[in-house]
């Protein structure tokens, strides 16, 4: 099946891309880098937010059952211990001895370095947290970890919620946030990242429902993607083999797009039964059990987890949406985002840059931007000023021309079709809320 | 001055309603906590980002000249080095010999233990910016370190951003984002925490023009708080004196709110000079001057930097919307947070469960929240309800009504006036939207 399915360009030229249009920028270039993080530009860092709000949109604002949450990054140490990363959140990692190049052993075919063909040592295991000290001394008594996942900061807020809310189970709560991992071998531009952000949600079910409510957030998370763009042919979904199950897992899910390097996960969406809130019960010693007025019943319940990550979705949307086309001749290179996933919604393009044209021009882009991120280009050919929006993304240039300073009217383009309507000036903003639908 | 303002509340009061009600919990509470690390909870993580937007929405949505950035916590160690905080963002530290107990010495009056009474150490230098170690092996040559402030992956930036956007000098660069700060002695609840959330600019002119862009972004930021709802009572300007001034700082005024504890700092806009740029010059051997097309000059731009601090802001704007008034008799707790702030914009409230009333008030629900964040309550009296609206600032409570059903109409309270204005159901949704303004 994956051999049908094709990429819509390669790696190397959305890297190029994300460069020269901002979206994307090597961390620390000047000093050459830092290995595996990335900083979003201008128009990354709006792609970005727009994909966690569209997010929050879906699983939190227009659901009856779910709340947010943003707890800290640094977090007790005692509970990775509970969760269990203290003592198994790490990979097998192998050193070549002869060129010092470190690997995944696991990742691994045979039993000499892939690179020079020298001995590799024994694999050991190693801890993909990031640790560091808390207060003033270095000292083991201050050891704390940069959060591996966000998911342990609602497990721990589970009573607070219950008593702060109305909630009852079944209920959710989502969370948007930065974690950590050591990870070996990073790698695919912004797909397997050191420091990534993620959008979890941990949903609380009475057990023996668990299964069913499984099986619906995986058809909800998967729609999601398509709802916002995504070419249904470069989606999946891949149920894990008992095998590949995290200790924590009853069974996972996960949806995979097809990236340029091949089948790849998006978003798993994991059984976790009682397990973390059962672990915090013990090493806490406060009761995680709910009772349920609607059954009279005291119990711990099983957890439903839809965790996504939100560079990945956005490195997804960003490939998905990118398009070559011909147009007389010419290769045009238009980024079919979803609307309200766009960096810029509008961009205001005067004709010339001598008053009262620009002045007419100036007026439109303040007014619109109340509304929505608005871009504004007066240089060069509007040609090129329509192949540079088209390239980043924007659904519709509004030109301002001579004639509109005489008829009060200007021209709208839709970056899709190319069509252009003529729009009298006093519409303009009603016009784009409908193209819109926001 | 000072002595005639008064707090809204004292901070006791806020720290229970905010637990109580889900705006912030202690970070990992079930472990006994950690050390000024809080949590957001459903309330919170709402208002927070509010916050948030409405920043970003006044300093790069409704600008002609700044762009956003979203740049890695975790940078290139050099970094550090140039922007002078390894060698110098250090508290002098003692500790007490007897109690153990630790203090920075510029903070203590005597000599010894404002505590126990005990003798103290000699200062020592404790460099606040957490360290911890990227790659498979802990060794000096993987230290990396939590950024201490956002703005230096600003400034590392700074040729990416001009060639991959048209900004021309003066422009700016907005970003929001944790920094990490080791704090000796954290405390006053969310306002000095070692993990935090900042919004900082980075707004680049023309040597000489300096001067005049600091007044106008100190008027505008200072307005920005007014705009969103502060009183301005509570609302002051401190210029530094030159002996507080930072090492790259040439000036610099603190933006001051009154909170419980008196008089202390939101937001701190200094004149960096071209400190920043040059020590990345030198130690990155990258050219950071630009040249203006405007007078035919190559030179290093001068930084004006307004640096807010998210955290501080929220509790700010959660403090100065606190009222306790009056009411027949009874004390009525009410938030009263700017509409754009307020983390529930509407709640609908059922004046019974049953069908067809609550039909009718979940699709009022269910239509509603396509716009905004909506609450929904059918526990307890209607009265309660609205006090339990009040507490958490939600400006408009929908109450549908037996009546509802027969004439189409449902009744529209004020958060802050308290009157109830019946409005046909067709007609709700523009009326709010003409309420709120958005």
């Amino acid at each position: 099946m994956g051999d049908q399915v094709q990429a819509t360009t390669t790696m190397e030229k959305i890297v190029s891309l994300a460069k020269r249009r901002g979206f994307i920028f090597q961390s620390s270039e000047i000093y050459g880098g830092l290995n595996s993080c990335w900083d979003y530009g201008p128009l990354g860092v709006e792609l970005k937010n727009n994909v966690k709000r569209a997010w929050w949109k879906a699983v939190v604002q227009m659901r009856d059952d779910m709340v947010g949450l943003d707890s800290s990054i640094l977090m007790h140490p005692r509970v990775w211990e509970a969760s269990g990363h203290v003592a198994g959140f790490s990979d097998p990692l192998v050193d070549c001895k002869q060129c010092r190049q470190r690997f995944r052993a696991d990742h691994l075919e045979g039993d000499r370095c892939p690179e020079c063909g020298g001995e590799l040592t024994e694999a050991r295991q190693f801890n993909l947290m990031f640790k560091t000290f808390m207060g003033p001394v270095e000292e083991s008594a201050a050891v704390v970890y940069l959060r591996p996942e966000t998911a342990q900061g609602i497990f721990v807020n589970f009573q607070n919620v219950l008593t702060s809310t109305r909630m009852k189970i079944p209920f959710g709560i989502a969370q948007i946030g930065k974690s950590f991992r050591n990870e070996i071998t990073p790698g695919n531009f912004t797909f397997r990242t050191r420091e990534f952000e993620q959008m979890e949600i941990e949903y609380f079910v009475r057990p023996g429902t668990d299964e069913a409510v499984h099986e619906q957030w995986i058809k909800d998370r998967f729609q999601w993607y398509l709802d916002y763009g995504i070419t249904p042919e470069r989606l999946r979904l891949r149920p894990h083999d008992q095998d590949e199950l995290a200790h924590y897992a009853r069974a996972c899910s996960d949806i995979e797009y097809y990236f340029p390097m091949g089948w790849s996960e998006l978003e798993g969406i994991a059984n976790r039964t009682d397990f973390d809130l059962k672990q915090h019960e013990k090493y806490s010693g406060c009761r995680m059990d709910y009772f349920d007025p609607a059954t009279n019943e005291h119990y711990v319940p099983y957890v439903i987890e839809p965790s996504a990550g939100a560079d990945r979705a956005t490195l997804a949307f960003l490939l998905d949406a990118y398009h070559e086309e011909e147009v007389n001749g010419e290769t045009r290179v238009v980024l079919k985002l979803h609307y309200a996933l766009a960096p810029y919604k509008v961009a205001v393009l005067p004709l010339s840059r001598k008053e009262p044209l620009v002045n007419l021009a100036n007026e439109l882009w303040r007014s619109l931007r109340k509304n929505w991120m608005v871009d504004y280009d007066d240089s060069k050919a509007i040609g090129r000023r329509y192949r540079r929006q088209d390239e980043i993304g924007t659904p519709f240039c509004v030109t301002v021309d001579f004639q509109s300073l005489e008829d009060n009217m200007v021209t709208v383009r839709d970056r899709d079709t190319m069509n252009q309507d003529r729009v009298p000036i006093a519409e303009l903003e009603q016009y784009l809320k409908e193209k819109l639908g926001f």
